[in-house]
């Protein structure tokens, strides 16, 4: 059985979605958790999200783009859960730069200061599915050619192959996990910018209708968050990762309009409408989407445990509860 | 026939190697030429590559990174041969952060400058086939896997891809050509930062013994400086080219000792030796390498003309000339 008791873990996004789930699944464990996080209001901080375990954990408010901060923080840690990113596709093709210095600029000044201050940290780094663009073929392996489809992409692989070239050259530990939709209690859902599933969330706790682009056929995958944070964990304790990328994956597949009935079933109220798509969306749309996760499975033995149902119910009852700390009306 | 006459072409990298080599070909078409280059010491530009054209072409000198000098260059061309680059590998791994800005980084602020104030403008990028990695198969054609060895290849192939997002999207009309060796008068010859062929070149006119690392039987491909030129005019005037990527490449494979005896034979006085490979050259080394440039052959009909014993006696008779241009003793 995994144990991360007693190790020192930093994790940058740790005020996120996916951050702070991990947070608290390694602070069950008694592990020494510091969270590095820039609170930027576009991205997924939220101080909420750690509500429950604020004095178990140790927050740094920077941006992973300072590298003193950045140096000092990975000094004599024992793993780095490398989460902070820009994520909103929309946002890296209006603001290209910004988005290059995040997901890329950033992550080479973080490696570089663990090459200088800290070579035997192990490096676990939050990389996307985006990356293949749209499928040659489903469900998508880790060898489907890359070809990102937007800026975003393009920066994000980038910085999933320093953390490989890290590792091949300067032997410090690093592997990548290729996240698919992730969803769950702190996901931001004030508006689209992680997951189009965050803003259908909240217009179906608002009782206002879901609205889907296109015909809603395009299939999916989805994993509920501590299915993720369970992939990272596993991933961060093998050193049979290092120097790898896997994917992360659903045994369920699903089409939007199908998803968006499934959600109306369990919030009885609501309902959804298709809608064209819009322009700008449409240019970046990959159609259909799921990965195969064999990969993982195999040689991590990692598979996703919630199904959708419990996932979406669970999701939904935590933002019922605590509507008021993610959006205001 | 291709005619460049009285079109306005921009050109980054303008004084360095290929840049130079380029813009006498234009001018030669009665291109209306500007050439921007920022002559930082460590790269290739030298403003005696364009003595004998000084007269017929706009010299601005600014560093590529500088978006205010460049929305004003941009603004008005035809065509952009977009040739400024960082190309040494080592450098990439000693100072990663100038590599990103300038192959990366500064790629995208152009774009974004095109998009803003030339979207009509045709550019050619050139790209490199350093993006290959270590070949799963020879010869490398496009479809070959991306496995870039260093940073300089992951920053180079976010530049490419940028350049074939922003022709996607925006219809902004760009391609790129991956060279692969290009040798030629004009190379950076002092040290080994371009190619290992410049310091031969210059060892060999010094009379000193030229080092090979390794047994010297790698493969290798060369396009006299000619050839490339011809490949980048002939993309830049086709519209088949839009969106795409061609290999460069020879007809000539060649392994690095018999490079080394041709030109022996070719300067009598010379000899070489093989000597291990430097740990830090080891780590980044690909081994054989060659290209198939079957798809710029059949889609755009460029072929080298150049065999590689008259390109290096060619080169040769240059630098003997004009040595105390390119380095000091």
């Amino acid at each position: 059985m995994i144990s991360y008791k007693n190790r020192k873990v930093l994790i940058t996004g740790g005020l996120g979605f996916i951050g702070s789930n991990l947070a608290r699944a390694l602070v069950a464990q008694g592990a020494e958790v510091t969270l590095v996080d820039s609170l930027n209001p576009l991205y997924g901080g939220n101080i909420f999200n750690i509500e429950d375990i604020r004095d178990k954990v140790t927050v740094n408010v920077n941006d992973v783009r300072d590298p003193f901060a950045m140096s000092y923080l990975l000094d004599g840690k024992d793993y780095l859960f490398n989460l902070a990113g820009q994520t909103s596709h929309m946002d890296s093709m209006n603001d290209p730069q910004t988005d290059l210095d995040i997901n890329a600029n950033a992550q080479l000044s973080i490696l570089e200061a663990c090459r200088k201050v800290n070579p035997t940290i192990k490096i676990v780094f939050a990389s996307t599915r985006q990356l293949y663009g749209k499928p040659d073929y489903l469900p998508v392996d880790e060898k489907h050619p890359i070809r990102p489809v937007d800026v975003n992409g393009i920066n994000k692989l980038a910085g999933e192959w320093y953390h490989l070239l890290y590792n091949n050259i300067y032997g410090i530990r690093a592997c990548a996990l290729r996240l698919t939709n992730t969803y769950g209690p702190g996901m931001r859902v004030k508006d689209a910018r992680q997951t189009f599933l965050g803003i259908w969330l909240r217009l179906l706790i608002e009782g206002k209708p879901i609205q889907i682009f296109g015909d809603g056929l395009q299939l999916r995958d989805f994993n509920y968050v501590d299915d993720c944070v369970n992939a990272l964990l596993i991933a961060g304790a093998s050193d049979e990762s290092n120097g790898k990328v896997y994917n992360l994956g659903s045994f369920e597949i699903i089409g939007l309009k199908d998803l968006a009935e499934l959600m109306a079933h369990i919030e009885s109220s609501s309902n959804y409408e298709l809608v064209p798509f819009p322009p700008e969306r449409k240019v970046i749309d990959i159609g259909d989407y799921y990965s195969d996760f064999n990969l993982i499975k195999s040689e991590l033995g990692w598979e996703p445990k919630i199904n959708l149902k419990e996932g979406l119910k669970r999701t939904l009852e935590f933002y019922k509860t605590n509507r008021q700390h993610y959006w205001s009306d």
